[in-house]
């Protein structure tokens, strides 16, 4: 890979070896601030609050958490996992970490809290190395001058550093395979327009958001190469769950053939669900959908649904990018390959 | 066509034999504020900065404004008439009120001013008969407790009164064929999150606000049984205009086998352009994108495309229902019968 920036300035986490600062990603992008997570339950917190989101970045992030109850000692485990695990239900990756890091604890014969630092810190790198090879994985699907749509953000900010689908598409913009990059706002946490368009325009990739129903129109007009998106969890048989929005989107992509991409480290894949409507789908508060950054946008007293992700079935998506190889067509014996 | 509400409190347009009286719509649902519109100027204004905004009453407002021009002498009409149809590029109401007002303007013979003020009284009454007409023949088209899904605002406050996709929706709710509407917000205006909300609120039909990009996911769950929205310009070949986000909405409904329909006056059909595609797409300002409600969502220098409106081939529209009868399939032989 090229001389290019593979961990951005500013870091989403940063382990401090008593406590991890968690980069407050609600207040991206007027303000950078960090909160501090002395304990397993603070990151469990921080999470279920948003102030970090991205499956990979929860999954590193609640790797530091059992390191921190690893501090406080062993029989502090079982509490901690529990409440990182309950903190966000539908990113496989936080349970995947979590397991991981119970599994260290049981080999661990030295030092408990010196071990479960060193695993932490050897799961955030392994996350980095698989976004590396990602993204040059990915880069190989596009040719020159492409404008690509991008959903949500799966960037350096959901992630231990450079992304999933946004570290494709930044890779791909420095060997001159991206041109453009359109970001859907993704509401109703606006992860789009706050996020991915902060990354991309500190990048230095030329970007433009459009709100997320303008999507349809922008592939209609034209000149749209490809779609890449991350995903939150993969289940068994290559159906795809990621932010509420993405089933709508692969299926516009489908409508004017443009080639769907998910980028994912197999840390996203879960072959324990069969299939993507077997998993559980995060309902989050209606306050969220009726107030805007905590401006009302609707009558006093409106329901709303808030779902917080959706399933695309593997017929929609062209092809899974994993820091093991590219899965194409997506489906159960290919996923089965990669993994075993 | 039984009791029933045909008209809601508060009137989005008032004559006040001076001055048009223009409901704010951009304060809704928070405040009920008034503009007084005394020339064809204000009229215009307020229609381009979307104090008021639906395509059949941007029509009734500009009619309103001939009236107030023609108090000031037949001079003014010209003038009047280019400020209007400027106003905005993409309804064709505009344009069909405007054209209906100069040629009565021809043909008046006493006092211009009250025979215009009489014509945009009839054109106003005229939209609200379409609109109970409307409401009746769309309402047909439903079984019992029906789930819809409706977008942007085509209700009351988008027309004389009552509305088009919402009059249908707001009608076979009072005959027990509506049993739930989910409104999506639609981004940018949140037209569907303030207007829409507040219409059926207020109307005592049960309804539950979702985000553009969580249709796909409703619409998978299952228990939709159609689709509902109005215009902004339908061509001879029967593609539709209409707000951002209704062609992705339409391509999702063909996906999941749902019915969609559109539903607007004959007023909205323009025999004049050939096919949706020639339609212009009014571009509104990136700042309408990168703020919402003046709270800044977007890093400061962010690009944003936005497009106001988007076209819906003929292909995915399952009928249109006019006041003059339903157009199914929708097609250019049918639209030429309904408008002959």
């Amino acid at each position: 890979m090229p001389a290019f920036p593979l961990k951005d300035k500013v870091a989403p986490i940063v382990w401090r070896g008593d406590r991890l600062r968690v980069l407050d990603q609600r207040l991206l992008p007027r303000r950078v601030s960090y909160i501090d997570c002395r304990t397993a339950q603070d990151v469990a917190r921080a999470t279920a609050e948003m102030a970090l989101r991205g499956a990979p970045l929860i999954g590193c992030a609640a790797a530091y958490g059992m390191a921190l109850a690893a501090r406080r000692g062993r029989r502090e485990l079982p509490e901690a996992a529990a409440a990182l695990k309950a903190a966000r239900p539908t990113a496989v990756n936080l349970a995947h970490a979590v397991d991981h890091m119970l599994a260290a604890a049981r080999q661990a014969d030295g030092s408990l809290a010196r071990e479960l630092e060193r695993q932490a810190r050897d799961y955030y790198q392994a996350d980095l190395r698989a976004n590396q090879t990602m993204a040059r994985l990915g880069a190989a699907l596009l040719r020159k001058k492409t404008r690509v749509i991008t959903y949500c953000n799966a960037g350096a900010l959901a992630t231990s550093g450079l992304g999933t689908s946004l570290g494709v598409i930044r890779y791909a913009h420095h060997l001159g395979k991206v041109e453009h990059v359109y970001a859907c706002e993704t509401r109703p946490y606006l992860q789009g327009s706050r996020l991915t368009l902060w990354e991309l325009m500190n990048g230095g990739v030329p970007c433009t958001l459009i709100t997320d129903n303008m999507a349809a129109h922008m592939m209609k007009l034209g000149g749209i190469g490809a779609i890449f998106v991350g995903a939150d969890r993969i289940a068994a048989n290559a159906d795809v769950c990621n932010k509420i929005g993405t089933y709508g989107l692969a299926i516009l992509a489908k409508y004017h053939r443009i080639p769907f991409y998910v980028v994912a480290p197999t840390s996203t894949i879960d072959p324990a669900t069969p299939v993507g409507d077997a998993i559980p789908i995060e309902e989050r508060s209606a306050a969220e959908i009726v107030r805007i950054q905590g401006r009302e946008i609707a009558p006093k007293g409106a329901a709303a649904r808030h779902f917080a992700f959706d399933v695309t079935p593997r017929s929609l998506v062209t092809a899974i990018v994993t820091e093991r190889g590219i899965i194409r067509p997506a489906g159960a014996r290919a996923l089965r390959r990669v993994l075993s």
